[in-house]
Order: structure tokens, then sequence, then C-alpha cells
């Protein structure tokens, strides 16, 4: 059974909280849930923290147990060299994914130091997009 | 049905002929072949041109009589304002894709024009990336 | 009698087409019959493509056997030093338009690679621009 | 009646008398007489001063005054956001204007502070680009 | 006996047109004949085109067929790299070539796009650079 | 009775610990005493981190629970998108501090990439800045 | 009795007249008869100008003759290296002051040559920051 | 006895576990128990943690009860002016240490925020830095 | 007799009583007396304005009326295309002058827009530089 | 006769000696022996040094009373604006020239100061460009 | 016997002549006296010069024939890519090193050209610095 | 009696050979004579080379001998940090100097690396530059 950990970096767990007008009233718990059903031949972790060095700490723990990580690092992809270091260090085979779409947003958000260290990267799919890599997990795209 | 149109970009005529110990031997036209056979639900269409005008033109023909574009613009991606603002013109959404992951590639290569205009982009799947998008596509993810 | 030709770049075949509620609902064609209606005594060639390498050869062909182009290059503006190269080889003088105020577009499209080749330049006068560029010819302006 | 304002910047007093051989030995006022035969039917005013706080105060002074503004800011073009801020803040239409062309001249010439809170601009018809101008606004064309 | 394609880029179907007082009066064809009397021992294709796409396609057509390349991609050379993949993707071998020394022109022709994909380059020889391109091939300098 | 929290970032700590000959000796607690009698009228919470993503943890939640947040990120005020985030994302209204100037110190102190996301913000004014902003508060000024 | 000047800059003039519905109808001069009734124990004097030069001498002026000086200097806050010479070479306290959040406008107005030379700076308070600024001054807090 | 404190940043934690072939199979904690029989005379601590804030934390620990801190900060080494601002802060004499020879690799890597505050720095000698930055301390070399 | 203008730009009227340790207490029109006996045979004028504007004017005045004019634009140095085009409108030989070596200041006052339009430039040389200007003018170095 | 010099710069005395799985085991000096052999019509002459100066010196030497000179500036190329100088001011005709591709190497030495200096430039033969240069000469396409 | 070279750059010539308060009295001279006294069972010599060329040819000479170079490059350090070709190019193993801390000093001299050639490097421990090279070569720590 | 050095950089001995239309027909060492005989109360000496080393060296023997330096250090006035600490590091007093105007030059020639360590700096003077410096120094001026 393939292994697959979920990593959310700052501020996503204000998700369905934060602006529902935009990115709706469901939490990433309830989407978690959800998840789970739809793709049952998967063991998904997920894990989520606001600390960056927690995230570094998360990366090696489940990038040394995984096979797979797809990680959101948030405002975190655009500054952290030490997430991007963690990702490098682990044989976990890592996909970035963004909900938003970074190129609609201001020039600081453009930066991301985590791509060149994971495998492939997706962006722009809303909440959607955990899902898209995950299919890309079981159909073997990846 | 949905209508879906497939669009590639310069030098994308040479996949299977290129460098097959990286990319393969199937040429884009076989790869095409297993696309329609795998996605029946779908209308798909498919353009290449090595010509930057042409896709410009082809993007909007498919523009206004398709639902969805996956744009693999190569490299173009990286210097046409033209084809972008071809993406931005048409009503069809449109889904960016690179092969390669462009981050572990040279830094002119980290520039994308279009994917400001695209409603969602991915990159680093290799081939399967546009089985992906297309994935993406009938599963309603974008 | 004065010949002039006008040479249009890429997308702006999609006028009177695309986002009729900016750039009103007509189109270039019918534009181009009131222009040679109202400049009677110019003799008045058109000429567009979506490709960079078809502007050259245009600004060629009506560059050495007209006495005036007007060329709005569109997206090519910012980015083709190749048609630029060939507004300044050709003897004809040339005016560079722009339908919008490119400065109050993003930032890279405040880049304008022919003006420097051009005699005189005129912007934000939305589609009349070509007809104040004639104005400017029949009075000797220019 | 339609109220029209030319505003022009620094040195542009000294238009007939400098570099006559370039600029050819007609003073402003000279032209101006020009132009107001020219334009019967437009309420022409002038103003120029070398002080760009004069010059913002002018443009206030017009700007909520009359329904055009001609601005040639001439070297303050290039470095003066308050004069950008006082073309924004009046409800006159203003049109940017240079005699040459800046794209010609030295790099610190091609930035244009104030285009962008202009309706339009135009540059490098020589002195008779006021007339052009002046043409635009009594054929409705700005 | 080796073969070997001259490919040029835009503008330069006008050598021997434009400013014969600089570039002389002989036509790249003419020249062309010049050469093949002068390498007898080579077997020589020339193609020209404006379009970066043609241009594209013309190196992986001759790129696969024929053992050297000699490019000189004009202004294409500075903005494209479409054509820089197409010769980093063929088997011959690429020599670069620019007629003008490029660096006593203006900054944005200082970049050179396609160089680090040539085996060598030259520039500013004149219209006999290509002359001594190809005695570097017949005499196995590169 | 208005709800306000006052968050300090890393290093903040050491106030009246560290250079006491330059902010004094007494210590922020001590001040907060202060502030306390001085300001009855308001509700006044205080934390502080040196951990930029407990800091964001601290945003969000005083960010839905009090009316305002007077925030002084002290060193993450030029590095961190992620707690620019969670200002942006909480409905309290932020006020941004700095106790120096950060314009007198080095160049990479001129950042913040807060403040575009603050209501209003002040430096310079040492530690009675906090005073200040408070009684900007009470007052309605923000 | 403290003396404190209040400085405005170019544009300031237009307070209450232009834009109303965003910055109220009250103009600059009203409001200094509310700021003088609110803070009777401060000797204060008003200067506007637009013109840089004048705003130079004023600061002198009152630099040498006031104990505070309230600089808003618009436009030239962002161009003004005279004004900031100005700033340095008087004895009194300058505070920097913006009406509007800086950081949320056009980045060419991020710059503030003044900063540096003031003692303290606020900004994005709305009017109300020139009483915050006084508060301060009477408060002893600058 | 000289007290000195060893204090390692992000995913130094994996030393000896990650890259064996490269790093050697040492951990950190066996290579610290020879650090403590080579070096009998100094009292020798470690700290290690993979949060910036903490280790903003343990210097300020540490640095105001140890006389030397061998700081290893790194990833955070390139972006943290936190714990720049730690380093700044505290009594004690610092050490900036890396394993590798920055400069053999990327160029956002190039960049040490922290070495102006150190006292000396050395990098490139592999894990034996830090015996080398320990020598340097006994001798008194720093 | 040789006829020579002084003009001096902002601030500068402050010499002699800002900063008395620095530059001394001798005023510049005290100084001024000292130069006109010192240089009988020169025909002595002399300038000075806080405004950007009417230094414009005067270059102009005095540039077509005076042989020489030695310029110190002070801050407007850094700043003013406006006061460089009239030294480069007018015929008078322009030497450019600053009391303090600008080098030995901050970066933005390195930049010197004026000197490329003077025919001589000297800094750092004290008040003393003026009579060294008159100097060379004396004795025909300029 | 044809009066030719080659210049040598830093390091090119190790040729022969450094890396000779990539350079080949000649030395310069039996190189030369080779290209002396092989044009019997030119007269030769050879120089080398490490020193930049002695470059300099060398250029005046043989640039006085040479027809060419063949430079290769090796690392000096980068950053010697004294050589430029030295190559513009004889009248020799002077050919750049790199052994390697200097666009394969770092994006350092990717700058020529002496290229615009050079009637000609040519890199990435191998040792074989010396003799390409000559071959230019000796056919008159310099 | 192990064979190390101490280079030192120019201006080093001047150590314990120069500045004494700061450096010490003692000239480099004397300190190699004690270096090698201290480190007798190391071959040591060494070599200074001003000459940015002689320093690259002493680096060649000793590179070929010596075990380690101790190359304090000084101000070459930051200009001089001329002499790290000549650290790439010889089998000595190359330790960089610098008597302050050259991050405390201007930013030009951040820059270090020869880092990424040398095996190691240290600066900011004083003249103490050579020593502690000399150790981590007697301990084999490089 | 006042010692004066005067050193000059490279190709400065081509002075009075080189391009004498523009610099004249008199060399160096003949206005040398003319300087000895104009300041008769000056002992003057004189240095020349080409290499930045020896340059080096004579700004250190000078330096200490003499009182003043008159440094024209030509090319490496753009490029030397070897020199700018030479002139740093001695006691003599130090003018900068350049022959031509380097503001009318290109670009790369505007940075003067030297300046900040002299007390003063002159430029476009043409020769009698080194006569204005001697007599500022006789004068007392520097």
């Amino acid at each position: 059974m393939i292994k697959v950990a979920i990593i959310n970096g700052p501020n996503l767990n204000l998700l369905g909280k934060r602006q529902p007008e935009i990115y709706g009233s469901t939490t990433f718990d309830e989407y978690l849930e959800k998840l789970k059903a739809d793709f049952e031949d998967l063991d998904l972790s997920y894990y989520q923290s606001n600390v960056e060095g927690e995230l570094v700490t998360a990366i090696q723990d489940y990038g040394f147990s995984h096979d797979y990580i797809v990680i959101n690092a948030a405002a975190y992809t655009h500054t952290s060299i030490a997430i991007a270091d963690a990702v490098a260090a682990v044989p976990a085979t890592c996909i970035g994914l963004h909900i938003s779409n970074i190129y609609k947003r201001e020039e600081e958000r453009h930066v991301d130091l985590l791509a060149k260290y994971c495998k492939a990267c997706l962006f722009g799919f809303g909440i959607e997009g955990y899902a898209l890599a995950l299919r890309a997990i079981t159909q073997g795209d990846v």
C-alpha cells in the first residue's frame, strides 16, 4: 500500500474559516475525510503547522517512512531554504502544490524555493489540487 | 461532451525522436491515441506548431470553439507575450503544462509569461502530465 | 498620392470580436472602410498577421514601396528585435501606435523595442489612433 | 466651446532660440498664434514654467476649469511624481506630449512618470505634435 | 562529403539590397555561388526565413541530415529560446555567426541565447565570416 | 470595551536587559503595566515569541477575537510572508510598529513585508510608540 | 510653549476638494482650526506649497525657530534629496507623515528619502495622523 | 574554564543519517563525544533545532552564560535576520561555521546574513570545522 | 573681461550658519567678497536659489550672457534632469562643483546628472573649490 | 609581408601542462612552431604574460609595429578596462579569441570588455582558433 | 614533510607598518618566524606581491610543487578571475584567508571570486588566521 | 618645501603619441618639464606604470615620503580595489584626477573606486588638470 503524507504550511489551518466565499466552508479536516474515502488504496497521513522548523521536522519524519509527500508550504514556499533542504534530503518523492495560481498574485509570491527539489508541481486547481496530486500518484504518473 | 484541445509548441514535434533514452520512444501522435482511448468521454483535438504566431491563431480558433485548452508552449512560455495575449483573449479555460520541471533547468526557463492567464498549471510529471490535466478536467477539478 | 500601409500584429484580428463592451463591435475591416472613406487622398494598404516573421516580411515589402507605415505590433512591440530591425531597414517613415495606453498595463508592456526606430509614436487614443496617425500624415506633421 | 490648456515645462521657453538649426526659429508664442488661427473652435490657453511646483499649480488651476490639458512636462516627465499626482487629481482629460522621440535619447529619458495618468500620449512629431493633439480633440478621438 | 547547411534569420534576405554602402551590393544568393565555388568539397545547403518557427523547423530538418549548421539567427539570437532549443536538440555541430561585431551595437544585442548550445562562434568578420566558418570545417578546426 | 493585543516578535524579550544604556532598563513586562494603567478603558493582551510560526498562530488567535493588533514583528518584518498572510487573513485592524527608525539602519531592514496588510504604521518613537498606537485607537484615529 | 510647524507638500492644497468621497469634504484649513482647538498648549504654524524649493526654504525657516516640524512632503517624499537635506540641516525634531499607507500604493511610492533624517514617521492614519503626531509631541513620546 | 556552546540549525540532526557516502556515518552526537574528549579543557554545550525561533532563544540563553558560540545556522544563514539579531545582541563571541564550501553551491547560498555579526567565520573544512573552531578558541586565536 | 556666474543650489544659503564647526563661520556672501578681491580681472556674478526651476531660469539667463558658469547644484545634482537640460542648452562653459567629496557620502549622492553636460568638474576641495574653479578659468585651463 | 602578433594572457602558459586530457599535451610553444610552418607568408610574433600591465605594454609595442594582433586575454577579458584601452589605442587590427566557448562557462565569464574594441572575435574552436584567425588574415577576411 | 606556501596579495607588505594600533607592530616577516617555530613539521614557504600577475605565477609555481597553498589575495579577492583561474588550475589544496571579517566592510568586499575554487576558507581571526589554517593542515582537517 | 608625486596609470605613457589631434603632441615628460618650471616651490616627482601592482607599490613608496599624491589611475580607476587600498593606507593627501570627463564616456567608466579614499577629485580639464591640482596644493586649497 502506497504511503502518502500531505503536509500543509502556515495559515492553511484557516481553510474553511477564512474567506469562505472564496475558499468554501469546508475545513481541511473535512476535506481530508473525503480524500481518504476517495483514495482508499492509499495510506494517507496529514500534518499541518504554522512553524517553519516543525515543517522541516515533519518532512524528515514522513520523508524517510513514506513514499510520497504532497507539500503545500504556503508562504514558506517563497522564503524557506530550510524546508527546501529537508525536501532535498529525504528519499520520498515530493510534489509541490499551491491552491491558488501564484502567478496571479504579487511578485514576491512568484518565487518558489522548493520547486527545484520537488519531482513535480501543480497550482491553481483550488483545493481539488490535492485530489489531483493523489490521482497522479495512484495512476503512476509521478 | 467536453471539448478539449491540446496545443504543443516548438520542438515538441521531436518527442519520441529526440533523446529517446530520456523521453522514451513514443511519439506524441502515438501517445495521443492512448489519451483518446483513456478519455473516451472527451472530444479531444490536437495541434502542434513551431511558429509562435500559428500558435496564437490556434489558441484563437480552439479557444472560441472548445471548453478547455491544455497548452504546452515550450520555449515560447518564457518569451511570448503574444501567446499570453491569446490565452487571455479566449473564453476557453486554459491549463499550462510543462513536461519537465522547469525549476531544475536554467534560470531563463523559470519565467512563465503564460501562467498568470491560465487557470492552473502543472509541470514535472513527464508526458503523463497531459493525462493528469485531462483527469482534472473530467473530474471537474478545474 | 501618398502611399500608406497599416500593419497590425498578433491578436488584432480579434478586434470587434473580443470584449466588444470595451473595444466596440466594429471589426478592423469595417473600420478600415471608414478610414478609406475619410482619407480619400491616401493610397491605403492593410496587412495583419499573428506571425512575427510575416510582419517582418510585410514591413520589408511595404517599406520599400510605400511612403509611410503605421505599425501596431501589439505584443511583439515588447519582445521583437526582428521587427525593430525591419523598421530600421526600410526607407518608409514608420509611426508606432498602440490602441491602449501601455503605461496603464503591466510593467512588461512598458518596454517598446520598436519606438527608437520609428519617427514618432502615439498610444491611448483607442482605435481612432489610426485616424490620428493618418491625419498627421496628410497634414505633413510627420 | 471646448476649453484646452497647453502646459509646457522647463526649458521649453527656449524654443526658437536654442539650436534653431534643429528646432526652427519660431518661438512657441509665434507658434501659439498659428495654433489659435488653425483651431478657432477651441478656447486655447497657454502656460509655461521652469518650476515643477508652478506646473503642479497650473495643472490644478486649468484641470478644474478646462476640458483638456496638453502637457509637455519636458525633463520633469522623467522625475516628477508631483506633476503626475496633479494630472491624476484633476477632472480634465490630459494628453502627454514630447516634441522629440524620447526613445532615441538617453535611457534616463525613457521613463515617463506621467503617462499612466494621461489618457493618451504622442511623441516624435516635432512641434506639430501640439497641432496633432488639438486635432485629436476637435475630432473627438480622445 | 561533409554536408553543411547555412541558415540565415530575419532581415538577412535584404543583404545586398539594404544599405549597400555598408554591406556591399552582393546579395547572399550571389555570395552563396561564390562559396560553393570556393568550397567544392562541401555539400552546401542554404535556408533563410524571417519566421522564428520556420527556422526551428529548418534546424530540425538539416540538423538530423547534415554534419554542420552555420547559423546566423540575426535578431532572434537575442530573443529566441525556441531556436536555442532546436540547436540543442539536433546532432549536427552548430557554429554561431554574426556579420557585425554585436558588442559595438546596443546592449540588448550583447545577449546571445544560442551561443551556449553552439560548438563555437565568430562575429565581426563581415560577410566573409561564412567563408571563415566553412574553412574551419574543411580544416577540421571544429 | 475595545480589545487590543500587542504582539512582539523575536528578541523583543530582551528589552530592558540588552543595551540598557540605549533602550533603558525597563522590561516590556514593566512597561506593559504602565500601559495598562494609562489605558484603563482598553482590554489589553500581550504576546511575545521568538518563533515565526507561533506569531502566525497568535495573530490568528487574537485576530479573530480582538478589535486591534499592534504588531512589532521585529526581524520577521523584513523576511516573513507567513506573518503577512496572517495579518491579511484576520478581521482585526492591525497597526505595524517599530521601536527604532528602520530607515536609519541597514538596507535589508528597509523592507517591510507586513506594512501593506496593516491599516497604518509608525516607527522611530522608541518604546513610547506602543502608547502612541493605543492613543490612536482610543481616539478613533484608526 | 512648544512651537510646532506643520508643512504640507504638493497637491495637499486640494484636500477636501479632490475626491471628497475618499478624503472627506473638510479642507486642511478647516482641519487646522480643529487641531488648534484640540491642542491649545501648542504654538501651531502651518505652511503649504507645491514648490519643492519653497518647502526647502520653509523647513529652513521653521526649523531654526520651532521645536518640531511635522512634514508631509507628499510626492516629493519619493524624489527630493533637497528637502531631505533641509530636514537634516535644521535643529528642529522632524516627524514624517503620510495620510495614506504608502505600501498599499505603487512601488515608486515605497521609497522615502526623508525618513532617515526624521526622528520618527507614521502613515496610514488618514488625516488624523496629524493629530496623532501632535499627541506624540504633547505627551513627550518623541 | 572557557564555556563554549555549539548551536546547529535545521537539518543538521540528519548528519550521519543522510547521504553517509558524503558526510560519513558518524552522527553529530558521536562526533560531539569525540570533541569533548579532544577538548577536555573546554566546558562544551550543544544545542540543535530545526526551528528558527528556538535557535534565537538558544543564542540568547547561551549567549549570556557562555564565552563563545560556534553557530552553524545551516539554511537559516541565508534567510534569518532574527538569528542575526540574536547574535548581535549577546555578549558571547560568535564564530560562524559551514560544513560545506557555500561558494561551491547555488547562488542563494552565498548570502550570509549572520557573518557581519560574528567575530570570525570558517567554511569548507567538513565536520572537522568544529574542531578547528574549538582549536582557535583554546589557542586564543579569536 | 571674462564674465563668470557662480550659481548655487538648495540649502547652500545656510553656509556659515549650519554646522560652523565643519563648514566654518564664513557665509557665502562674505566668501564672495573675498573671491571678488582675489579675482579682480573677472566679472563675477552670483545667484542662489532653493527652487529647481529658478536655477533652470538662472542658467538660461547667465548662460547666454556670460562666458562661464560655476554650478554647484547641491542636492539637485542627483535628481534634476531639468537643470542638466539647461546646462546643455546654453553656450557658456559650465564647471560642476561640490564642496564635499560626494563619494564619501551615501550612494544616492554618487549619481551626478549634470556632469556629462559640464566641461569639467571638481569636488572635495571644500569652499576653496570655487577659488580653484576661477583659477582654472583665469589660467585658461578650461 | 603581413606582421601578426599573438598575445596570450594569464594561465595560458600552462597550456599542454594543465589538464592534458582536455587541452592535449602540446604546449603553446610547440603549437606556435606548427603555426609558423603553416603560415610561412606571415611574420609571426608571440608574447605571453600573466601580468595585466605587461599585456598593456605588449599591445602598445606590437600595436604600433604590427598589422594585426590576435589577443586571447583569458581571465582579463572579463575584468580589464586597461587592456581594452590599449586595444583601442593602437592602429593594429585586433582579433579577440577564446579557446573555450565562454557561454558554456559561469556567468562572470560572459562579459567581454575587449570585444567592442576588436574588429572581430571567435571562440570555442579550441586551440585551432589561432589557426583560424590567421587564416582569416591571410585570406583578407578581416 | 608537508609543503605549504603562504601567498599574500597587495598591501599586505604593509602589515606591522600601517595602522599599528589596529594590526599590531609585528611585520609579516617577524610573524612568519613565529609560524615556522610553531609548525616545525611543516615545510613553509612565503611569497608576497602587489602584482596580480605575479601572484598568478606564484600560485602556478607553488601549486605544482607544494601540497597546500594558504592564499590571502587581499583586494584581488574581489576582482581577480585570473588568480581564481590559477587556484583552479593547480593540484595543491588551497585555503582562502582574510585577516578581517570582510562582511563587516563595504559591500564591494563581500564578493569573493576565489572562494569557490578553494577547498575551504576562514576570515576574521586576525593575523592568527594563518596559524589556524596551518593547524587545520597539520591536524588533517582539510 | 612641499613634496608632491604625480602617479599615472596604464596607457598614459602614450600621451602625445596617441591621437595627437585630440591630446596634442606634447608627451607627458615634456609637460612635466613645464610643470616643474611653473611650480618651482614644489618638490615634484613622477611615476608611471601600466602594471596595477606597481602602482600599488609606488603609492606606498611615495605615500609615506611625500605630502601629496596626484593620482590618475586611468582604467584602473574603475576596476582596482588594490590601488584604492593603497591610497587609503598612506598618510599622504591624495587628489584623484582624470584628463577627460568620465561622465561623457561609457557607463563602465563612471565608476570610480578610488574617489572615496581621495581628499578631492577633478576631471575634464584636459592635461591642464595636473597644473590645477598643483595650484590647489600651492594655494592651500586642499
